[in-house]
This record gives C-alpha cells, structure tokens and sequence, in this order.
C-alpha cells in the first residue's frame, strides 16, 4: 500500500510549528479573559502594522463562517441583498449563516466567468434592482471571495474595479478571505493593496487553512461596522474566554510574513502540480492561480488514483479538486503526479 | 511590590499541561475537518463512557455563551421562555444571545435565596403562566446554573427534584455547567447523576475555566435537541474547522478524571481561603460551596487589598468577589490571607 | 335573564360609526395598493396637522403588538434593550414580539408604584448598567405605556421629565398608546405636548379600542427611525395592499377630534362607575384615571355580578377589571353599579 | 381626455359589496377580541366545508405576505431552504419576509418554462443538495405560486404530481394562492382538489385581490403547523384585535362561491382581453390562463396607449403587464382593445 498524499483540502492540514510554538509560549501566568489581555492588544497593533491603517480592528473567531456571516451582518441592514458570485461559499456552504445572523438578509447570486464577479454584473444587479421600493431587498453589500472556492483569483486592481462600481451606489465592500494569503502571495502586492487601498471594509482574514489551530478573523477599517460587531461577535458566542491564545495564533501568523510564506509555499505545489497535469493531458476546468485545481478526470481513472493513495475529491460528474497546503511538498507533488500518470492508463 | 496573587477570576488562568500537551501531540498528519476525524470520533466514545449514557452526543464549541444559547435555541420554540434564576449567567450576562439564536425566545428570571431556584419557584410561575395562550411566552426549559456565579451549587438531588418539578408541565431541562466539574467534585456525585440520572436534557460542559485552551462543549442526552445543534452550531459558526484540536481538549479534560482533580484543586483552594475570610472575621454573602466566594469588605480595605497585588473584582459597594481556579497554590491562598489580614487594619 | 353590560374590554367593542361610514365611502374606483393612494397621502397631512409636527410619517399596522413591536425593533439595535415597567404590556402580552422582530432585543422590567416607571428608577437602571461592555444588553429606548395596562396613566410633564432622563443617555423615547387617546383627553392637553414635546421619538397610535375596525397605526417623529420602518414594515407583512381602508379609518378618527371624543366617552363612564363602586365601598387597587379601573371583590359577590349579566375580567385573587369604551353608555353604567349593589349582598 | 380603464392589477380594484355589507352587518354588539368572537367560529366551519377537511384551519392575516412567510416559517426549520420557481413572489418580492420569519431560511429558485416549476426541477434540485450535510441548507418545502405573477397557471394534476415528487424526500408543500381562486375557477375543480387531496399542506387563501378589504389567510391542513401558526401570528402581530370584522370578510367570501364567481369575471375578462390583443398580432409572452397577461409593445405605442388613458405597468423593456379584476366589465376590455388598435398606429 502506498502511504497517502494530502489534496482533498488546506483544511486538512495541521498547524504551522511556529504558532503551536506560540501557543505553548503564550501559557505563562494568569491574562484577563475576552480579549482584555496583552496577546491581543499587540495583535492589534501588529494588524494595523501589517495592513498598514492606523484604525484597523481585528476580531478573532473561530472559523470563516463565524467571520463572513457576522461581518455581513454588521455590514447590512435585516433588509439588505449581499451580491456575490452565485458560486460563493456564503451563498452555497454556510447554510444560511448570514440570513441568520443579519435578521432575514438575503444573498444575491450574480453568474460571471471563472467564477468570479465582474463589474457588468454587478452594473446589471443594481439596473434589475428597484431601489428604494420596500417589496425588494436592497443591494447593501458587494462580497467577493478572493481566491474563489474554484482555485481562481482577483487581482488588486480588479478588486478596485468591482469596489468602485459598488460604491457607486453606496453599497460596502466585503471580502472572504479564507485563502487571502495565497491572493495576495500569488499577486505580489501588499496587504494593504488588496484590501482597504482596493476599496474592501470589512474582510475575513483566513488563517485555519494556512497553518492556524484554532482562529480566523475579521478585520475591519470600517468604524461603524466595528462598532457593532463589537457586540454581534459577544452575542454570537464568539468571543474567546482565553482571547489571548486565539490571538496568539494570529501574532505569529502575520509575524515575519509566516502567512505569506506558508501560501507562497501552497502556491509553489500547486503551479507545478498543474503543470504536471497538462503535461499528462487532463484537462483544467480553469487555470489554477491560487493553491487549487479542478479538473477533469473520468471515473475509472479517479478510482485507480484512490486506490494509488491519493486524497483528493470528486465533485460530480468527472469534476475533481485537488488542493494543496503550507504543508504539502514538492515531493509529494512529483510523487502524486507520477502515481496519476501511472493510473490514467487502464490496467 | 509584591508578586500578584491571581483571584479575579479562574478564566484568567491558562490552560492545563495535559491539555496543552494533547494539542501538541495532535498535530500529526492530516486530518479531514469540520468534525470527521478521528479524536472526534473518540471524544463520543470518551463523553459516553464518562457520563455512562450511550448515546449521549457532543459537541465542541468556543464559549460557554456558545453553548448556552445554541443549546437553549434548540431545546425551545421561539415563542418559548425560558425559566432561570434572576442572577443567571443566561439572562444577565450573554447580551441576549439566547433570544437571539431562538428568534425572539425569552428568560423569565425567578428569584430564590443563595441564587438558586426553588421548586416553589418554578410552581409559582407555571400557576403565573397562561398556558396555550398566544399573547404569553410559554415556559419551554429550566435552565440551572451549576454552580451558580456566586459560589452555591446545587446537589444532584436539587436538581432532581427541580427537573421533575419542571417535567410535570414538559419542559426540558437545562444545565449552564461552566463549572459544572466543580460541582460534581464538591458532591462527589459521578457525572451521570448530576446530568442526566437528575433528569438534565442537555448541558453546557465548561472547560475553559477548569484548564482548557479554547473549547467548551454541549453534551446532549435528547437526540432531537442533538439533531437540531447538528444545523445550529454550523450556521452560528461554531464548528470548528480544525476540529480535532478542540477535540482532543476535551478528550484530555474528560481523561483520567484531569476535569475533576482540577475541580479538586480550585474546590480545595477556595474552601481554605473562606475559612481564612471567617477568621478574619470578614462576612461571606453566602457560603462558598465551590471554588468562589463573595464577601463584603469595605473600600479602604480594598484598596490596600489592590495594593498588596491582590487581584480580585470589586462587584459594587462593599461586595467584592475571589475565585480560585486549578492553578491556584495553598501557598497563594495563605500568602493571600496574610495580606488581607494586614489591610484590614487601616494605616 | 338580564341583558349583558360589557366591561371587559374595549377591544370588545364595535366600530365607531363615523369609521365605518369613511371606510364605505372609500370603496369608490379604483387605487394602488401599499399605500401609493391618495386616502394615505391625506392621511399623512392629517397626521402632521393633528401632531403639529412638519415631518411626522405615518404607518397604519393591523395591531397594537405590530405598531409596538416593529417600532421598538427600528428603534433598537439586536443587543439593545428596552427599558420598561414590569407590568407592560410589551413585555408580559406580546409573546416576545419584540424580541424576535429586533434580533434578539431584551426588555428590562423596572419597578414602580402604579405600575408607572420612575426617573428614579430610569436612573437606577443606568447605574446598574455597564455601559460599553459587550456582554450586557445596552439600554436604548424607554418606553412608557400611556396609560398603563392598569388604569393609570402619565402626564405630559411626567413624560417629559421621563425622557429628559432617558436621552441623558442617548435613549430614544417609545410611547405604548394603545389608549394614547384617553390619557390625551384626561390631561386636556394637546397631542403635540403628550408625544413629541414631550420628547416622545415613536409611538403606537392605538385606534382599535377607540373605534376603528382593523388598523391601529405607528407615528414617528424620527426620520432615521422612519426610514427603516419603510422596510420592517413591509417584511413584516404589515403593508396592506388595499392600504386605502387602513387610512381611511384613521383620518376619520383623527378628523374633527373623532379619537378624543370617543376617549372622552369611555374615560367619563369610568369615571362615574369608579365613583360608585367608592360609594359601594369597594376598594379600588388604583385611581381610574381614564377607562379602565382595577378592583378587589371577593369570588361570591363576582358569581352573583357575572350572574347578573355583568361582563368583566377575573385577574386572579380578587382582583378584577372593569373597562369602558367609547361605546358604554351612562345608563350601562347606572345599571350595573345597581347590578353590583344587589350582588354584594349573599343571597 | 378619456375615462381611465384600470389594468395595472387586481389590488387596485375595491371591496365586493358582498364582502363590505358584511363588514357593516357585524357591527352589532359587543364581541372579544383575538378571535374569540362567534364569526371567527362559523370561519372555522365554512372552511373547512367549502375544502371538505375536517381539521383544516384558517388563520385571517393582513397581506399575502403575512401569509406566506409565516406559514412558510412554521412549515421549514431555520436551516431549510425553500424550493420554489426563480420568479417566485415570495424570492423576489416580499423583501426577505420568510428569511426573517424563518430565522435564516433561504430560497432556491429553480428554473422551468411558464414560470412554473417543474418535476424535473424538483429532482435535479434534490440530486443537487447534499442531504444532511450541516453546510447546506435543507430542502424542507416545495412552494408553488398558483397561479403564477406571469399569468401561467398550475392544475390540479400538476400539483398532485410535484407534491408527489416532494414527498419523496419528505418536504411540505406550499401553495401561494394570492389569487388561487383564479385557478381554481380556470380549472372548474372543486377547491379540495387543488389543495390538500393535491398534496398541499398549508396555502396562503388571497382574497385582497378578489373583492376582500382588509384580509387574506393561511389555510393549513397539517395540524402541527397550524399549532406553530397559533404563536407565530400572534408574535408577528397578526392577530388582529377586531378579528370578527376579518373573519366575517372571509365569511362572505367563500359563501354561495362568491370568490369563485368573482374569480371568474376576472378571468372571462382577460380571455375575451386576449384574444383581442391577439386578433391585433400583438404578441403574448405566454398564454394567459387566469387574470393576467404579459405582452410584448413598443414604447412609442405604449405612450399612446397611456396617453388614452389606459392604466397598465411597463415591466422593463417592452414587457406590459394586464390585470383584470372582478371589477372589470367586459365592456371596458372593448373598449380598451379599441383604444390599442389605435395606439398602435403611429399618429
């Protein structure tokens, strides 16, 4: 039996040593709880450093539904449509979390290439949209997912694009950024371009995929939204009791760009991995430029693959998904690919 | 100056070496999410030898406000109300978070010496409640705080008595257990009888407080409460995606009775120091029957108390509150004494 | 067998019949629906000439729980709470309408005699408040039932002394008038000076009691407050499509000073029937102060009233409650104190 | 300039006299509130002979959307998502009502020709969900607006085979019957056909758009929801004070078939209406089975049309919609297709 490769998902992955380190260190004497502690007051400020915006807040949580669906929340009134990509993971996997949480909000899936928002549709959204007449949800919030669940991605200036078209009409821009590090790792830009400078309020900042234990967060440039997730996170049971070992966690995660470089290195498996593909012939749903791939691979194959130790999943039909991690190395990409070539041909 | 001597509050502890050290070791391999994987697997088993109930289920959450309100959402109707004490965590302390995932649910504070609720009590408002009738919530769960946040607790026969009170009109019952392993140790009870033996549905099994990093959890004996939180914790965002890292807490919490002996160690702690108070002829509100006591003290005294490093919360007039947790040494407890015993006496 | 008095309520009572005749009259062509109709156009006019209040909007609702309701919850962030007297309505009748509608908004109950709150109180309660801390539902709005659900009622000036204490704190200011007409009509004051000169932001414009057949109303002198109710309102499916029968009744009502007519009516019933149950020597727990009086007669006496054909409510003990309505005559009211007199004497 | 003729909807048209002299005649006496009155009872019984099901009850709410979300809300836990046709009004014109009722519930639109859904909609939309899976949303109810906003309609035997195909993975089913007497006139069934003996569990009863003043219902044929319903209308204040002046409505609106025969002159006004747009080779959208059609007209005939005083509304494009009403005469359909003819050619 061959020992398995990893790349059903990031979300397999373990923690990253360097904030496991950060935990143990953090275990030292007594801290007050639900945030009132030194860890998060410097995570604060670390935050603030790192995105370079002297207002920014960060709110820990547990994991990226907690953060879309309370920054949605805070973002948009009860009456309020979030637009997003008809294939975004608050639309399709968070089972209803932001209708919940926001008192009847109601998301609006816009079609669009590569399963990204464009502006034309965005522009075509609000056209269809009878503002102000009460039968209707109101456009309040644009929220795009950067990278997408399918393994593609926004620049910074598209971003800037579809926020300048949003506010336009006065709605807020928010980002779920579960895979962001490997957005911005893949585009080379700064935090702060892909985010606040790219017109984004409110984003979720992902870090269980990319090497945390047990933290997400939000970050917010937006006061007022600040304001009042200062309460929503409390009530929603999201506020950490031993706050200081969640911040911890996200100290060391954008200390000494220890997020970047994790995605970089997720980022790095996965393009020679899906040059190792189209070598082999099978096709790419979309040209992966994050840490995913989706392809197409027929049935008989996939199962030769199962059955050679690959982890991977089938999404239907011959769709598969391949994913990799801070964790996965460029020995296991070759040694995947080779298994792969080996089960293409039928025995 | 002298060293401070923690007894705000047994949240302001850090986590328990075992449990740390289980985290640690669990960070091997991967290991699918959001609950499918193996140390969740165990912990089930582990919950359901612990509490000598086969199908008792368990689920991991990141607060006891969590698990407190999610749990209470599932148990209720939203025309539902929810009968507690009048000084209940619940109702006074989670920012309506329970009326907010049971969609507009409501508590029903009852008043009852040493913080406690009485039978008489919940007899009382069910001749106060207008059955079936749709202008009036309808009492749907009791909930018990055990041990209350002032230090009393109820034993298993208590809270027998108060669920059999309480079933005779079909409500279910509630345990906010955040310390809830203090009580059982100041019993000695086993675990069974002061859950579900006395006729608890569901409970809320405090961790954090008692040595864990970042989990607390909801153990649930109903299965159609059980089948509702399977949805509910999701959308609230409270399934951890990492998931065996808050597993394996529980696991190590649960294991070779460390939540108990832990429970032992603050019980211990606090039964010393109150002896301590009495000595020093300082009166306690109500007698500490776990591992916190309440105590009136003026504000001079108080003040020389603070600057002695003593850290404790002034809880309005001359009220002033201590807790021990499972870190807290007989030495700290004599130190603290003697430190107390000089402030008395004014300068 | 004698014919019935009916003193239960005067929600039992019919319509007025200048109400149903403005609603007969309205049934001529045809006219959009949701309130794009000129009988709600006028109707605002009315309104803002009636309040002496420029920007006052209007919104017809089918109930006095919806007009309370859906006012509190756009007054009222979710962790907001609603500062109240134990004994309203909004918190003990509404089946937590208040609470689903705002998100999880909570009530807090305060105590005071006559069932009216006090500055006192209002005070006690922002003292017991930790302001900012986000595990506490934040005070925002006051609201006062005018009159009480018991027969008492406020002043204008008592109101105002009220909201001054309330918006000391950045409360708003909601008025339950499910009977606002007849605390108007026994001050003898305007319907400016009772509302928003004395610092009244909302209120519930009751008219189901006073005469109309199917609408009471909210008036809002708070454009941002307004401006959400657009929305809530509508969500709520409390926007009629044949809005024009809503409006109809309430410009009748308040055309001419209809509603304080009617108020008058029932509060001078009462007030002779109150004089003669003092000369009956029976103890009234309150003064009347407008239609509505509460008494204490022992279960014999109320057998032989109800078999007298007297129609009144039990509220438990001895306590019973007699109301009139703009419908109770003063001969109802000659005969049943005679009625009353003979049941006080045992067969 | 010419006598409008009123074709925009039927929500403009009055009241019946039938349904208003009821209204008048009710106003006898006194009667209690919430519905304890005696018209509310006799509602009871009529409905449920007129649908030939014993426990059937109704439930008298202000608007069709209070119809909908609510019993929707009682139907659907807060993770089940309703399946209904894209062009839905409760997805896309009751501003999120039953996500707000529902505590989070979402909509699926399904795609089908005539805006109808269809069998295999349903299927692929059951083969789409991952069952049981905590990140989705649940399919729990099958809804059908019957008939649809567009004009197209459903039969009987289509209902029965969509219930048929819900109930395989356990839905409910809904109908959205805003003008389901329309339908049912169309198809000359009896009432019961169309409902329950077809599968429908609960259905929104419209009457406002057929002759009613102030009031629609919920019908429901399933018990439990109905218990659910007993609190959720009151909650959401729809349990109208004056009941008996809604009951009597319904009252007169189902006896001696008077809905049936004013859905009927509805619908012979708008078949003779469409043959004659027919006959002017103006093209329909779709067939119009009921009361209302959607045709294609330029904007420069649409002018002339308005100018000649018809009232119709531009739905984007050149897309007009025409409703009749139970008050339309077919002498105003004549005369409308008259003042087409000659709108249609340029002056």
């Amino acid at each position: 039996m061959l020992s398995p490769i990893e790349l059903r998902s990031d979300n397999a992955a373990g923690a990253a040593p360097e904030i496991l380190a950060a935990v143990n260190a953090a275990n030292v004497g007594s801290a007050l709880a639900y945030g009132a502690d030194e860890w998060t007051a410097r995570l604060h400020d670390i935050v603030r450093d790192v995105f370079e915006h002297p207002r920014a807040r960060v709110f820990p949580v547990v994991s990226g539904t907690a953060a879309n669906s309370l920054a949605l929340a805070a973002m948009s009134p009860p009456w309020g449509a979030v637009l997003c990509h008809e294939s975004a993971h608050i639309l399709r996997s968070e089972c209803g979390a932001t209708s919940m949480f926001s008192g009847g909000g109601v998301m609006r899936g816009l079609a669009g290439e590569n399963h990204k928002v464009t502006v034309e549709a965005v522009r075509a959204a609000f056209d269809d949209t009878r503002w102000g007449d009460n039968h209707h949800s109101q456009p309040s919030v644009l929220s795009l997912t950067v990278p997408t669940d399918h393994g593609t991605t926004y620049t910074s200036a598209q971003i800037a694009a579809l926020s300048s078209a949003a506010k336009e009409r006065g709605l807020r821009v928010h980002v779920d950024g579960a895979r962001v590090a490997n957005a911005i790792a893949a585009e080379g830009c700064t935090p702060a371009e892909m985010t606040w400078r790219a017109g984004v309020d409110v984003f979720s900042l992902g870090a269980l995929k990319n090497g945390a234990l047990s933290t997400d967060a939000i970050v917010c440039f937006d006061e007022a939204v600040a304001d009042e997730l200062h309460y929503r996170i409390k009530r929603a049971g999201h506020v950490a009791s031993k706050m200081r070992f969640q911040s911890v966690q996200l100290q060391a995660y954008l200390t000494d760009g220890l997020w970047l470089r994790n995605a970089s290195v997720a980022n790095a498996a996965m393009s020679r991995f899906a040059a190792g593909l189209r070598q082999l012939d099978i096709e790419l749903v979309s040209a992966p430029e994050v840490n995913m791939a989706w392809a197409r691979i027929d049935g008989d194959a996939c199962r030769r693959m199962e059955d050679a130790g690959l982890l991977f999943y089938r999404m239907g039909g011959n769709d598969v998904r391949f994913v990799t991690s801070f964790q996965t190395t460029l020995e296991e990409i070759d040694e995947a690919l080779e298994r792969i070539s080996k089960a293409l041909v039928a025995a």
